[in-house]
């Protein structure tokens, strides 16, 4: 059965002291429904994606539905740490091929302010099974993708300025992203001269601290016809996961658990060339590194070469596979749940040629999508096609 | 699609100082798989299903499926408060409908004594938009269920012995099963003679905070002949969710999203009688009076009459329909996520006639499956045969 995604929305990203978590998600939860043109009568099935461990809400899926109009149709939460929307957007998915609904909606909501930032940190470090790294070394999540980036460097070459470079290109687009938590252009001295986090990541390889919430209709190939909505069809999902005992992973330059999601995503859409056959991709860029590596590890180019990719242009608007059209996790924003969800909506208003002066040449009329949960812990990919 | 459970596990509940998550929940997991006949390379997704709030892992689903053998299998993490072990089974479910999987294990773990009791209580209080009772009221999860026993009593005339009768047949049942928390026999005296927790419900009306873990393997019916497994087939599903808000709720006698469940797992497995369709029934008794009210909406007997069903003996073992044979969530224990897979691995274990002295007499090879999360916000119900 085929399932498409029909409606969109998404919150303003940034600091929200403005909202509680439940209204941040109605923010989104009301934009989607305008676009699928619904009420929250044609919804069977809310799934609820939240990490939650960075806001005071222990069940956020009872608050959010019951503001959203969704009481009586909510029935879980997910949570797949910084990969949650995707959770969300499955979940939506197998509850429609599954017959149990026909409409579902995928929300994905983020309060991330509501602790201190060094508290979050630490937190975000602790994503499953630490060891002995926190409480030995204070490893934070920064540092797990320090080690990435030291690994990289070291065997392939790349460059602090390769980085930078990624960065520079997701606060570009972000810019022009009314939506984004950063709307302000940066250079590469910029990047290098901003503050030493964990070397060789500075403050500006970094995503933020966000609040922000993101939400997808999905409907059954029957519904879309019955009701005539302008679908993007979900063509391929893999998903995969990896083990948190960092001393088990066989090298630390890619994400093993990005190569087989991506495997199975792609034998299901029948993709074999991706650099070619994708218009846009959205990939998990929560530091500067994770992007470089995301390219090789998706097939963009050859492992090692990412940092040229990135120097070469073609992840830029114009270039051969813009990636983070919207600003990416780096200058978007990077509120953990709605990350994955927000994705959808990027891929959607590119698809139907709605993303204003971020807009992409469409030819194949196809995206990915690529989120990460922990570091490399969970990874989904997802292929749309309008 | 038919989907069947062709293995189940269950760890003992109570306090396990002796564990920690990843290890209860390997008690269990590793039962599954021998029952299954299976190894962890034979599982294709891991669902975990925590709620996680009691215990220090804030991503329990890592650590989990890390210690279990599931990495690269385990993408996501379920929750719905009391009701997330269905959500896990529910997931796991739709993963093989959906074509995603073609084996899959459903994992409900919970560690509920590594926080104070008295701050477990405040917290289950607090299961979504609690408005203004905790802060005005102090009221916790035992008051919620209270108003609902008042109502029943001053509507119906329902009494302090009918309910304290579902707490004695809870733990004759728990005296024989080995994994149950409690397994000593009591009497309507000693529940009506223990300390008051909230009018009318006294100690032994009331669930304990448990530890546990229990895990279910589902097979699609391809899978299940290509490997001549011996399965008990999934019938029915139905979800509800109700509000959090009690003001809006019409009236206390009853649990709406109970009703609205059953409607939806009854129409999908065809159920018009179900007092005479079913051999057993597992119900969500945190509280003696949430059993009697379960009977009344889920159809046993009609609304008010769910004190005279509990006097009867219909509901013990040897009536027309025993419920709770393992015990209940009341004397079996109720480790939050553990519940509703544990009630799968007792109904897999009497439809094949596996429960030993607690063995139920079979006619109709059919079960029904009650589970309810936080003060009825959640319910889902499914329906099993063999």
């Amino acid at each position: 059965m085929k399932v498409g995604v029909v409606g969109v929305g998404c919150s303003k990203f940034g600091r929200r002291d403005d909202v509680t978590l439940q209204e941040l998600a109605f923010e989104a939860v009301s934009e989607a429904l305008s676009d699928a043109n619904m009420t929250q009568d044609d919804i069977d099935i809310s799934v609820v994606g939240c990490v939650g461990t960075r806001s005071y809400e222990l069940m956020p899926a009872v608050p959010v539905n019951e503001y959203c109009g969704f009481a009586g149709k909510g029935p879980l939460r997910v949570e797949a740490a910084c990969a949650t929307g995707s959770a969300a957007v499955y979940t939506a998915y197998s509850s429609i091929v599954s017959g149990i609904a026909d409409v579902a909606i995928a929300i994905g909501v983020e309060k991330m302010t509501e602790v201190e930032t060094a508290v979050s940190l630490a937190i975000g470090g602790r994503a499953g099974n630490y060891l002995w790294e926190f409480h030995q070394y204070g490893t934070t999540f920064p540092a797990y993708y320090a080690m990435h980036a030291t690994a990289h460097m070291a065997k392939y070459g790349t460059t602090e300025e390769q980085l930078a470079l990624v960065a520079v290109k997701a606060h570009r687009n972000a810019a022009k992203n009314p939506k984004a938590h950063f709307q302000k252009e940066i250079t590469v001295e910029d990047v290098l001269n901003s503050r030493m986090i964990t070397y060789p990541l500075k403050l500006y390889d970094c995503c933020p601290i966000s609040d922000g919430a993101s939400a997808a209709i999905l409907a059954s190939e029957e519904k879309v016809k019955e009701l005539g909505l302008d679908a993007v069809w979900i063509e391929g999902i893999g998903y995969s996961s990896d083990t948190s005992n960092m001393t088990r992973r066989e090298n630390f330059v890619g994400l093993k658990a990005t190569v087989d999601a991506a495997k199975m995503a792609y034998k299901m859409a029948k993709i074999d060339d991706p650099l070619n056959q994708f218009d846009l991709a959205t990939v998990h860029d929560c530091f500067t590194i994770a992007e470089i590596m995301a390219y090789e590890d998706l097939g963009f180019c050859r492992k090692g070469e990412g940092g040229k990719f990135i120097e070469s242009g073609e992840s830029d608007l114009g270039g051969k596979l813009p990636v983070n059209t919207f600003g990416g996790l780096k200058a978007k924003g990077h509120p953990l749940a709605a990350t994955g969800v927000a994705m959808v909506y990027e891929i959607v208003k590119q698809l139907r040629e709605e993303a204003g002066s971020l807009q992409v040449d469409l030819k194949n009329y196809r995206a990915l999508m690529h989120n990460v949960g922990g570091t490399g812990h969970f990874c989904w990919v997802f292929v749309f096609r309008r």
